[in-house]
């Protein structure tokens, strides 16, 4: 922060401005809403005052804003990015899925799931000639007591290996993305394609905040998973690849430790566990669930 | 705020996401631009923190955000009113022409204003057909000294007796808005028409947020102005209507004390300063602006 020396008079006719717009929402019905509306007023306003807000500052971020709004689209979400780089994504990820014993940490969203993705059987193919190195991924779901919990739903979703999802293709091919259900015993196992790191769309206005503020677009590799199943608390996260050297400056600062796993590589013609011989190189990971209950 | 019991370690985690978002910005070659961001990003985890916010709640954000994105074009701007609304403006404008002496009070821009508004000579009339009660508006330019400031640049730009701006008409016409200078003396004049209230465009989300806060779009009657001369302090600013009912509940925030002026009725068939004799009822208003030196 900066040292701004403001006469008391200066400052009683900010902090007036702000009384008069808490004052203004006396009148709202719903007070959750009120609530929400009351602390981003004192933050936004607290922020403009705390940096002393230029006039010319306050049209930039309306231009940046308008920007953002006008890039997104149904297959492009720059708000959710904006979000994303910023950290509030992450925060609210973790407000809402706080820390629960061995329960298996969150991270991001993003904006690439889509509804609807196609049911898969246990050791089906969720590529759907998304190109990329195979990668067979196995694991449980159990609760926080290790019991098994079958019928699980598992969506997953990932990029290809040049970084695109197929929402960023040019056609409405569905690729790197389907559901599939936990067995009774509770495990699941699909082939997928071992995750490569991508940069964020950054041919937009977030692309131009990072350049302007030093910093990188890429993420470190990672396949999504949302896990749901009824009575337990809904689970949206990632694994992350060991060792990628992305790992520490993802842009959407999603990495957490816990969910870094080590993607072992086999050479062409070694046998994967469902007994398949693939002709190329193929990985294997694993990565077992654990839900807390619903909150 | 609700009081929330975080565990240490809950608290501990939070804290965490926003100390690796402003680290990120560590090699930010920009030292204003890395002020201002850092102290976004600590104002709005330090929002999201405090009020809980929910997974719904962001995706609610996000959703709003993208409408006020999609309705902003050329003609309207969302963003601008969502500025107003919450007072940022206003704010903004207070950082930014904080009060000095006797200089003319400023207040809120607006998303109304129009870049080349047509010169009118002294005494001519800014309205251009803008339907509305006609009104003589006259004052001086002066410096903080009293003395007079010639060739003063003088926007000015209002709403037509609909409560509509000419940007808002269906076609391209150019009404109720011009520029002209100030004359040796420092002293302006010109017919527009008396200032009625209007509501903001409230069929977009800004009005949704007023409608489900309990709040007026409603904003006091009232003229632009935008005065500019070398070596002073531009000013933008707003005269309103002394006895309107609108006064004490402004959408925008934008009323101040000093800048509600004496707007005198005049009936049909009494001789305006001019010398013309209007054939309906007119007003007539004095406005005397003093400007700062530039800062």
């Amino acid at each position: 922060m900066v040292d701004h020396v403001l006469s008391a008079e200066q400052d009683r006719a900010e902090a007036l401005v702000t009384e008069k717009v808490l004052a203004s929402f006396d009148d709202a019905p719903d007070p959750r809403l009120r609530e929400v509306i009351l602390s981003l007023v004192r933050h936004l306003h607290a922020f403009a005052r705390d940096v002393r807000l230029t006039e010319e500052e306050w049209d930039a971020a309306i231009a940046f804003l308008t920007r953002v709004g006008h890039i997104t689209d149904d297959r492009r979400q720059e708000f959710i990015l904006l979000s994303d780089v910023l950290g509030l994504s992450m925060l609210t990820v973790g407000i809402n899925q706080p820390l629960q014993g061995t329960a298996t940490e969150a991270t991001v969203f993003g904006p690439f799931f889509v509804d609807d993705a196609p049911l898969v059987p246990l050791g089906g193919n969720i590529a759907s000639g998304a190109p990329g190195e195979p990668c067979w991924v196995e694991g449980t779901v159990t609760d926080l007591e290790g019991e098994a919990i079958p019928g699980a739903r598992i969506e997953v979703w990932e990029a290809d290996e040049d970084g695109f999802y197929d929402v960023q293709y040019d056609d409405d091919r569905t690729a790197g993305r389907a559901h599939l259900f936990s067995d009774e015993s509770g495990t699941y196992r699909f082939w997928g394609v071992t995750p490569t790191p991508y940069p964020i769309p950054h041919d937009g206005p977030v692309g131009d905040l990072l350049k302007a503020t030093g910093r990188s677009p890429w993420r470190a590799s990672h396949l999504h998973f949302m896990v749901t199943a009824p009575g337990y608390r809904r689970l949206v996260t990632h694994i992350f690849v060991e060792g990628d050297p992305q790992l520490a400056d993802d842009s959407v600062f999603g990495v957490k430790e816990s969910l870094v796993k080590t993607f072992r590589r086999h050479p062409a013609g070694e046998t994967a566990p469902d007994g398949r011989t693939p002709d190329i190189a193929w990985t294997h990971v694993r990565f077992d669930i654990v839900l807390p209950p619903a909150p």
